[in-house]
């Protein structure tokens, strides 16, 4: 949709073929009645009707410096509001650690940064690191280390209010009094789990400000979607991608298996490898050994309805609890705070062996693994959560799956008059900044040779 | 408000005697059409007429786990949304630092968090640490630290994705080729002033997740007082507090200087103690002594209205920059994301000279040394930030004060049938659940007297 819309701008003419019945690819928004037909099964949507009870199946966040897809939003009045990744007050949870009790973020953090500083003030006062560090630097650096890690005077860790109170690690803080005792690092690393966990939100595209858009992630798509609708032809599902002498050919069948054919200047295909590799094609023998190849994650979400208790019962507005299960990630809702209920994701599998796992599931048998699972976490999932769903990526047809895993070489290049395109060809994939950018790409591909020839 | 509330549903009968129009203290939210009068000057609010232009000149955040606070707003139905501390693309400035040239948060936290892993790694590979760490944990906390700093497989850190990319620190990032260069620790600790706005957010009351009423702090106040209203007398200058044979009596007068009396079995004294010091009471000499030699914040805001520049241009959307002049803090609004115009925390100085300086400064003073101090930072702000409006609370009536910061003693014992209260005799001073769990408090120390008695 965006390079139908820039071209467009430019002066093209441009039809979209659209496999469904409407347009916007993996940006999925379940709500109430919404009906998920993977390839193998079917499921509905039981949510009650509410604006603030759905569930982004596939991107639910927008970093701050997507300044493409933000420069949409703005331009097409998309109302945007926060959504948070590191919630200090969410939880981590590791059967074989701390007897499997959850361990609030604030603390493993707070003890982290403690043993951290702690250790290194220790070998700086032992002049361990004098081949690198001035007197003046280790004064510096020892001044920082306090701050760094909350340490005493001494440079000493021995706990610290950041890491919350005793009995009171995540239900408020009305007595101070003593601290909690603090853990030794030696100690918290010997499970590497939580420390992959804690970095997560370092990174460049996971770091706070995060945004999503108020209402469901597909504002966006449909307020692309109303902007090219007219040159859209739904439930077109593209059969072959031809060369021509001098441009392209792609037929496409409609629901009731009809064939038509679009001859066109150029082709900009946005169709994922997995399901690219099956359509017939004129294309090169790298870019189809390329598109052959093209790994894709297996991710999958489930969804459940429930009472707030996160919120209620442990001061958790929003964010990401983490576990060493299968399920890997819970998300708490980013908006309705304090709402009766709200879409709790109970499960967020990025790929590998429990993304294979749970895609290979029946829908029913993902929900009660999901609720035995999280159960572990939150007892409470057990018997308050209801209206379960799930979307495998690797079973949705048209998509096959998440989000693209290889390096793209030959697929960057135009294959004469067909140029490529999609999140998978962007230095962002799996992100909808991604798509965008490739589609820029693919636009500036066809630009300059228009400008060229 | 809290007291009245609570006490009213034990079945207490309770006026309020409220010096001001309306109830709330110093939550005070500013809005198109507001006046501002401290004890020698007087403003009014020229903001635009919208729903997203306010100012919260007083309390603007709460903690998750401010749970006394939070159940009454979803008691009331007080609509929550995200609030902001740690935003990695918002700035830290120091005019003697790196030119002047402000510098965005995820550069330096991830340089001090590289250097810091570098450093200790450096450390515990020349056996430096010995004594502390066996072997297995010198491989755990290494691998740790990989991750924390995110090092090479040497544990070296040479620059990392998580500060952003050349010439993209803080504008998106169509091309991620190379790093930026890595700073090294010892560089960055020449200006202390990094790592102590680096740790804020680390805070136990300043960690993520915070949050906001929706449209304006003074939501929670205005959904109090809706609930105690029948029992407020407005406009009600308190200038005497006496003791009784069997209880208290109050004087106050009202506007127009009528003197009316109240007379009750206790009397809870919620008024900041620079007020109090200067009404009549038959307090004790050792209450008496305390109030007087209470300490308050010289906490000042200043806020503008404004194009929101700091979203379209810099990508940053809500949090904090942090600049080491007199106005410290230039805080972005969190809500109406991409809306044309917000409203712009030019200045926030908590205390201490600087809060002296702008206190002492008349309104239009204040602006003018904002806007040249913010204006370095943000060059827009000079020809772009308009409707300049000040609040400091040395200067406020009623108030004289930002916030409590002396150890409260014999304030939380009662004088006779005198109780008091105020976020200055809590916990957690200058917060609201600080206030309401002082109320709490006040609530206790009566009916266990009652129950006693």
């Amino acid at each position: 949709m965006t390079a139908a819309l820039e071209m467009t701008r430019l002066g093209y003419a441009c039809t979209l073929l659209e496999a469904r019945g409407s347009a916007g690819g993996r940006v999925l928004t379940l709500r109430a009645g919404d009906v998920v037909n993977e390839v193998d099964s079917s499921q509905s949507c039981q949510f009650d009707f509410d604006e603030d009870l759905y569930f982004n199946a596939g991107p639910s966040r927008i970093a701050q410096h997507h300044e493409s897809l933000l420069g949409y939003c703005r331009e097409f009045g998309v109302k945007l509001e926060a959504f948070t990744n590191d919630n200090r007050g969410a939880w981590l949870h590791s059967p074989g650690a701390f007897d499997g009790q959850p361990q609030v973020a604030r603390r493993l953090l707070a003890d982290t940064r403690g043993g951290i500083a702690e250790l290194l003030s220790t070998a700086i006062n032992q002049d361990a690191l004098d081949q690198a560090l001035t007197e003046a630097d280790k004064a510096n650096i020892l001044a920082m280390l306090r701050q760094f890690g909350d340490l005493d005077i001494n440079n000493s860790y021995s706990g610290t209010p950041r890491a919350g109170f005793p009995g009171q690690e995540n239900v408020g803080g009305r007595q101070r009094g003593e601290l909690l005792p603090a853990r030794r690092l030696q100690d918290l690393v010997t499970e590497f789990f939580w420390e992959l966990r804690l970095s997560f939100s370092q990174g460049f595209d996971q770091q706070p400000v995060m945004l999503q858009p108020a209402g469901g992630m597909d504002r966006i798509a449909r307020a692309f979607e109303s902007r090219v609708v007219d040159d859209i032809v739904f439930e077109a599902e593209v059969t072959e991608v031809r060369k021509t002498a001098d441009g392209t050919r792609v037929i496409y069948e409609d629901r009731s298996g009809t064939s038509s054919t679009l001859e066109a200047d150029y082709c900009i295909v946005t169709i994922p490898a997995p399901v690219l590799a099956g359509i017939a094609n004129d294309f090169s023998a790298a870019h189809q050994a390329e598109i052959a190849g093209f790994q894709y994650s297996s991710a999958v979400r489930v969804a459940f309805q429930a009472p707030r208790f996160w919120e209620r019962e442990h001061n958790i507005y929003g964010g990401i609890t983490w576990t060493d299960q299968d399920i890997t990630q819970i998300w708490y809702p980013n908006h309705g705070f304090q709402r009766e209920t709200g879409i709790l994701v109970g499960a967020y599998i990025f790929d590998g062996a429990a993304g294979n796992r749970f895609t290979d599931m029946p829908p029913a048998t993902r929900i009660d693994t999901t609720t035995a699972q999280a159960s572990n976490v939150h007892p409470q999932i057990r018997d308050q959560a209801s209206n379960g769903i799930s979307v495998a990526w690797k079973k949705m047809p048209f998509q096959r799956g998440g989000w693209g895993m290889s390096n793209p070489s030959v697929l960057l290049t135009a294959d004469d008059s067909i140029v490529f395109a999609g999140e998978h060809l962007s230095i962002l994939p799996g992100w909808q900044e991604g798509a965008i950018l490739s589609a820029y790409s693919a636009i500036d591909q066809i630009v300059d040779r228009d400008r060229g020839a």
